[in-house]
């Protein structure tokens, strides 16, 4: 799909306040798909470092898209697990979210989505899901 | 702590996109803390289902009242990992979410949280999380 | 079902090298299934403590026998996801390890695994899994 | 560290129902350790796959040596949480673990864990994982 056509997506199937993250797709190809999660003062926590709920919340959204890129068009599916570790603070740079799918059965989908400092490249929340198709 | 001490520490410790989610403190004892995440537009996708990433902020927000809640205060700490089940679709009610802390070691805190519908007392989302002390 | 028709399981359904944990079945009623993990020095590294894998693979089959109960019989299915916290180590005693099932969908199933030094009662280890049923 | 090294590592530092899996270091690099799972009948279910306990074990234990592999030596450390998915049945071949090192920080360290077929190279379980320094 086109980056134009998942950039829509973001603001036609998520829910406003997913939409508030402001995620930008930068890339989508037969590696998955990439996502810039900007720094802005609303999900920052104290100390001015991105909330891990943040992370979370855009690892989860550019696994959507990331189905959609691997399937050629929109199907409903649903998060069964989302697992998150946390590596390192993300403090004072935007995020670059990249997506990836791993496998896709007839009722179950496995993804797993990395997120790097978009200055420095270094990777501070890796997260593994399983979705399952509808 | 008291209800009114945890719910003025969302307002403190946490990022404005998290204080969006409105989270009221419900209840703080032995067994944990509850909290209520309200139904509102802003957290639902199509179909008017409260969105999973909402569920996981939520899971975490909640476990750090917890600690709080055990320590008698808050302390900086980190979350190191957060896995989210999602058993069941949440619509048409608010969440309750209950926060139990199962260990709390030298370096490292278990948690685990349960989000069930405030009206039928379902459960909709599980999740277990390691925090790193600092 | 009844404790004996479980253990018989055991026998029947597992790898001879998960039959070696010599788990034992101790209850089975409407909050799940407990069996024992008896301590052996097969199972033990260095400074006498249960080997993690150990607890992983027992929390695994206790969740199929939990499933087996659930049921009445034993269906087909496969552990898609297994998730452990290990809390502390568990030494000089044997291992209760009790599975809970949370929720049965029509393709998939949650459950729980608590393991606890059948001793002093204290949880060592914690496992949320996902099954699917074929 | 020498392949040598690492295999004789198996033999010293993990529980003997762990060395009964029969693992064999393959190779061990900048990309972390490579270790073989062979087929054998006492890690078969009925319908002669692999069980999923075995594979868990399989990728906690070569997740030691791409510790030991990172530091040039054995510390002692351990296991926090283990997380598996499994993708697909390995069955009628061996499997390859393919265990790397994320990230070691001061008090914590990060892992990611594919298996893959020895024949068809194709992901049956990933795994993530977190370990304690002591």
């Amino acid at each position: 799909m086109e980056i134009a056509s998942l950039q829509s997506a973001l603001g036609q199937y998520f829910a406003p306040w997913v939409q508030a993250l402001d995620l930008r797709v930068l890339a989508a190809d037969g590696d998955g798909v990439q996502v810039l999660l900007p720094q802005q003062a609303q999900l920052a926590r104290i100390g001015g470092m991105v909330c891990g709920q943040a992370m979370m919340a855009a690892a989860d959204t550019c696994m959507v898209l990331a189905l959609m890129q691997h399937w050629g068009e929109f199907k409903p599916c649903t998060t069964v697990q989302l697992n998150s570790s946390f590596l390192k603070p993300l403090a004072g740079q935007d995020g670059r979210v990249h997506a990836r799918v791993i496998r896709v059965g007839k009722t179950l989908a496995f993804g797993e989505i990395d997120i790097q400092g978009a200055q420095d490249g270094r990777s501070v929340c890796r997260a593994s899901t399983t979705y399952a198709l509808l």
